[in-house]
């Protein structure tokens, strides 16, 4: 994962024992070497084996390296990635352009390991891959919530891992400002509580990345988001001060002056530094989510705007824009910003990432802009991997990706949220202008502790969607090699397998948490923007250690437990196959209650989860009787259609902003039961597919928002 | 835990909530301030409760420090951590002469922390402490095994929260010179692999140390375990070069010559450069294990002690002690060392430190040195919690201690290993002389990965005998206790708690180790020196990740099983008792078996943990045996027992340096079944002593060495 371009297994398989050993012919340079180390050492860690460092003769050696050269010693947007990998009776052979190709293809070996009765091997095999997309990245926001070197390096082996190619730092925000500047201490010394990242630490952290083929693009977001930099430098801003770090979640107001040349100034040094410091060629400067609000209170920018003959808060930012890609021009880096940006004056060169949607990549790469698609890739949005999967920043059918990725949207968003097709398609011509895509971790709701488990393994979809051939859309598949990767993954020291447990037992005091952990692995973290929405209350300070904290983004037993239900209806009217796994399932959820009860009681903080353990019984006791009904074959009494789904209603609350997965797997056992009588007239799947169609038509629309 | 020297509960409780509040009164320093961060930090982890960073007027605080004064900032041996601590309905009251009292008190008030129903509290309560001996400590060998500083730091944490006080660090040894010497960069650039502290790290662990309470000693072990210095300093040998950093595990010749000036130059110009890092007045030298062999070689250094009329190898180490000695004192340190420097001209102020056994301490005492006792507080020896806690440096009655710790040694060093009362008395007037003890972690079979689940929680059992009164000695209430304290510890980032599964995915490559995780639970890695015996190709460069490194040291659900027989043998002749439990037991067992084998069949790095799953299927068997026999009231047919407890003898046999923890239990069951006709005729309590004994004499004694 992700799929190569080309794979053909063929019979055979090659042994890897102790004797294990590599020949590498052709160039060879220190990145290379020191990742057949690491390569070596997780071949170790997974088997128990210790293997040899010495070189081996070529005939002799089980992996013959051949590289042509050593390509950019830090990586570079369009690097030749390519690889093959030949693996027979006798050798596995690697061969790469570029050093950065053979680093892909050794995370392809590795994945590749497998054993049994006879031993270790690898499956004899043929590949021949390169990415799809040249630009597969993961933002990281280390301003909302600090994310210090060891997290950051951990994410950066898994991102190697899974072939994704470019880091981006979220570094400033009114949150936080996270670079140390040695231009202007001030800015990190007051503007980070002394959570900031040295100039030593960026350096290592490029170089760490560079090691495995990872660029490092940084942001500084402006002319909005700058609250963190204004505690130092109110004179930049567009109202007066004094500013303190915000602390709370939202779009706020404090925005640079973009009439004053002062501003540019600072820009120009503050910038020309960070140049230096990073040696990526683009250099992203935010431009989103400006209210305009504190230019309108300024009498002077309004003057300004009227002098320049600027409309409008966004003519005024497409000015702003202007003048900062100057300096960046000035000082060697490219241009790179959020939709905002999009302008008729933006230099040729800049590269537009997109929150906003397909119409917006559509229009930027109309305009012959590059663009990166990083909607539908916000991993902090708590939606399920397959939903991920199915965008595609250049889709073949936009209706169907859309009619896929709406199986996907959580129930409690279904009368809320669903994608429609794509109104501009983005024609052949175009296609080079989509340089890829970014995944998205915003950090209101994750910090150090609980990045991973929000990262991984759903991250996994999208480095797959990003580099994997546009056809390998197979979402069945994907979830299978998802769960064998993500114990892969946790060799790095990636926690997102561990954590949950490790909140778990700091919630309840204790080790024996059995029901607890079975209720955690039946929700989760509510969707969307509902976390901030439910929770108003919410800052930086407040401790990320609650059961939606510890809950996956995805719970992967609910999943499981539709997919017994799906078992079932398809067996109509027989009702059999699955029949007994549900019953064992809701017969377990009824046995833990008390015992749950008891252990939610006596932790304080567990008491929000209450309502949600009781919910569950209710859920346990409606699917026993639907089952019933259909074992029995017996019709449920009059009324019980509307009570049990009134049930189901009341269960779907969400609590302490988590929910439980299960509702709509239980909504159709409820109308498999009710609509039994036709389950004998229609063929098995028609009825299926209406018992789905009621069971969908059952989820209440939410109230009407006040206005 | 540890248990305070005076506590009483009270009626009452003190609400703790989002208004909880601190007011210090008196003295405060950095330490202090940065400490009560660091506990409102970790009261927020826990309660998940937003807390105020403002202080608090008096009278509206819920805590309130009154610390007379800060004490030394860098702690010193004899420091005061007394502390006292009231908690009554509305507030509690932390009281201590130093800060570093206040930290202990600190840590306690967390401990005390619980929720129910009502919320989050601490109990009313009437506290107060002072620790029993001056020096509790834990080494940590960082040398055989590479410990980086998260690593340390975390177990810092851990060990101030059991108000430990001394980390010992083992920097030097034959397998890694581990600490960054500016006068001899060669030393560490030749004998670390380039894993080595930097001296700035060094400031930077001894300053979050002290900001623990905890002191930091060095220990460079000479003049034997130096192999790693002589490889860029063989002119330094007792027998010439050249010399490579040594990769196996045991005691080796390498030695420095302690007859040539020149070795002193040397070390006159190292320690006195190490002498200026370290803080500390101790700086400890090792001195262990050297097998004079190197001596007998060289000819210049027998005619040197010819000359000098040293009679032998431990007079010649006398020697060198001596001027080794002389050159600590001209830069201000006292000696420490292990037994080995014990002799006559040895400085009144060095402290011995023995892992040879209580005899040594007495010795030490007898001659007016002070010492500390290590011995009987190994955790790389795999053993009991239960054993460690009964080992007191200052025994009430050694008798009777040697009793209690008997019942703790292995079922498998049953005959090879036991306790005997000490031959010498530490008396009363030399009791000033033993100053504590340190826990020792020595790391042939640790790294950072898997170091926490080998400290912790036993290392608990260890601090709170160095910490609490004497009589102190329920083992019960200590487990009861430790099993909490372990997941409190966890808040830390140690990885004793989640790591054993985190190996245990990855030898499965999967994340469906219900069976595996059920055999790791009931294993445990074999005893004492019985890994390095069994597996003599162990290396440094070996991976810990195997079945032996994911057990945990002592097996917790064995302890349960133990206990179940107990129960049930105590209801003699009902036998009802545990029973039910003790029979789902046994099922699971079997029932787990086939799924069991399969996972470990696909995985080569689990093929060698067959046989403990057959066994473990054997046993299973066995003791349904047993109880249908115990519950039906039939005797078992003639030879059964014989039959039974052979099988339980193969069952024993350890593979992979693992071995099965549940031998004894069912040998009692087995036995038990057996003497059921006698169960009526005597008392329950004689008749489950007599099963015990035949039980404990029914263990095979091992096969006489070969010589």
């Amino acid at each position: 994962m992700p799929v190569p371009a080309s794979l053909q297994f063929r019979d055979g398989r090659l042994p890897v024992t102790a004797a294990f050993s590599i020949h590498v012919q052709g160039s060879t340079d220190r990145r290379l070497e020191e990742a057949l180390r690491r390569m070596l050492r997780r071949l170790e860690g997974r088997t128990s084996l210790t293997l040899s460092r010495e070189p081996a003769e070529p005939q002799k050696a089980t992996l013959v390296l051949e590289v042509k050269g050593p390509g950019n010693a830090l990586p570079t947007l369009g690097d030749d990635e390519s690889y093959s990998l030949e693996v027979d009776g006798s050798r596995a052979t690697l061969r790469a352009t570029q050093t950065v190709g053979a680093l892909r293809g050794i995370e392809t070996m590795l994945q590749l390991l497998q054993g049994d009765r006879d031993g270790w091997y690898l499956p004899a095999v043929t590949i021949s891959d390169r990415p799809r997309f040249p630009w597969r990245g993961l933002l990281i926001d280390v301003s909302r919530h600090w994310m210090p070197m060891d997290v950051l390096k951990r994410n950066l082996d898994g991102m190697a891992a899974v072939k994704l190619n470019v880091l981006h730092l979220h570094l400033t925000d009114d949150q936080g400002f996270r670079v140390e500047s040695r231009r202007f201490p001030e800015l990190h010394e007051q503007g980070s509580d002394g959570l900031y990242f040295t100039q030593e630490q960026v350096r290592e952290l490029i170089a760490y990345a560079a090691d495995r083929g990872i660029r490092v693009v940084p942001e500084f977001d402006m002319p909005g988001h700058v609250t963190s930099w204004l505690v130092s430098h109110p004179e930049l801003a567009s109202v007066m001060g004094p500013y303190s770090i915000q602390r709370k979640w939202g779009i706020f107001d404090p925005t640079l002056d973009p009439t004053r040349d002062q501003v540019y100034a600072f820009l120009d040094a503050f910038l020309g530094e960070m140049a230096q410091l990073f040696p990526d060629p683009w250099m992203h400067i935010g431009g989103d989510e400006n209210t305009g609000n504190h230019w309108r209170l300024n009498p002077a920018i309004q003057s300004f705007m009227a002098q320049h003959r600027l409309a409008d808060a966004h003519a005024l930012q497409a000015y702003f824009d202007d003048r900062v890609a100057q300096l960046l021009q000035k000082h060697g880096k490219r241009m790179m910003g959020w939709d905002e940006i999009l302008h008729p004056t933006l230099p040729r060169d800049a590269v537009v990432q997109t929150w906003r949607g397909p119409k917006a990549l559509a229009e930027s790469a109309r305009q012959g802009y590059s663009g990166i698609l990083s909607w539908g890739y916000y991993l902090d949005h708590m939606l399920p991997a397959g939903l991920h999967y199915t965008v595609d920043p250049l889709p073949a059918d936009g209706k169907r990706m859309s009619e896929e990725a709406n199986r996907w949207i959580p129930v409690s968003w279904y009368h809320r949220f669903q994608f429609k097709p794509p109104e501009v398609a983005i024609p052949e011509k175009n296609a080079v202008h989509v340089l890829g895509g970014e995944a998205c971790m915003w950090s209101e709701f994750v910090d150090a502790e609980t990045i991973d488990s929000r990262l991984w393994p759903r991250l996994t979809a999208v480095a797959e969607r990003l580099w994997s051939p546009r056809n390998v859309t197979d979402v069945k598949d994907m979830y299978r090699r998802m769960a064998r990767i993500s114990v892969q993954l946790e060799e790095h020291g990636l926690m997102h397998e561990r954590i949950g447990e490790v909140l778990l037992r700091r919630l309840a005091g204790s080790n024996e948490i059995g029901p607890l952990r079975a209720l955690a692995n039946l929700v989760e973290p509510v969707k969307f923007y509902d976390r901030p929405v439910q929770f108003q209350e919410a800052t930086q300070g407040m401790p990320l250690t609650r059961l939606v904290d510890a809950a996956r983004p995805e719970s992967l037993e609910a999943r499981a437990l539709w997919s017994s239900v799906d078992d079932l209806l398809s067996d109509a009217p027989r009702f059999d196959r699955g029949a007994e796994r549900l019953t064992r399932t809701f017969h377990q959820w009824r046995e833990f209650h008390p015992e749950l009860r008891q252990l939610l009681d006596n932790s304080p903080a567990l008491h929000e989860a209450r309502p949600l353990a009781d919910a569950l019984l209710l859920m346990a006791q409606t699917g026993l009787e639907a089952l019933a009904s259909l074992e029995s074959g017996t019709t449920p009494r009059p009324g019980w259609r509307e009570e049990a789904l009134q049930r189901l209603n009341e269960a779907a609350r969400p609590h302490g902003q988590v929910e439980l997965a299960t509702l709509q797997p239980l909504r159709e056992l409820v109308l498999a039961a009710a609509l039994q009588p036709e389950a004998s007239a229609l063929p098995a799947a028609a009825w299926q597919a209406r018992v789905k169609a009621e069971a969908l038509a059952a989820i209440p629309k939410p109230p009407e928002k006040k206005k």
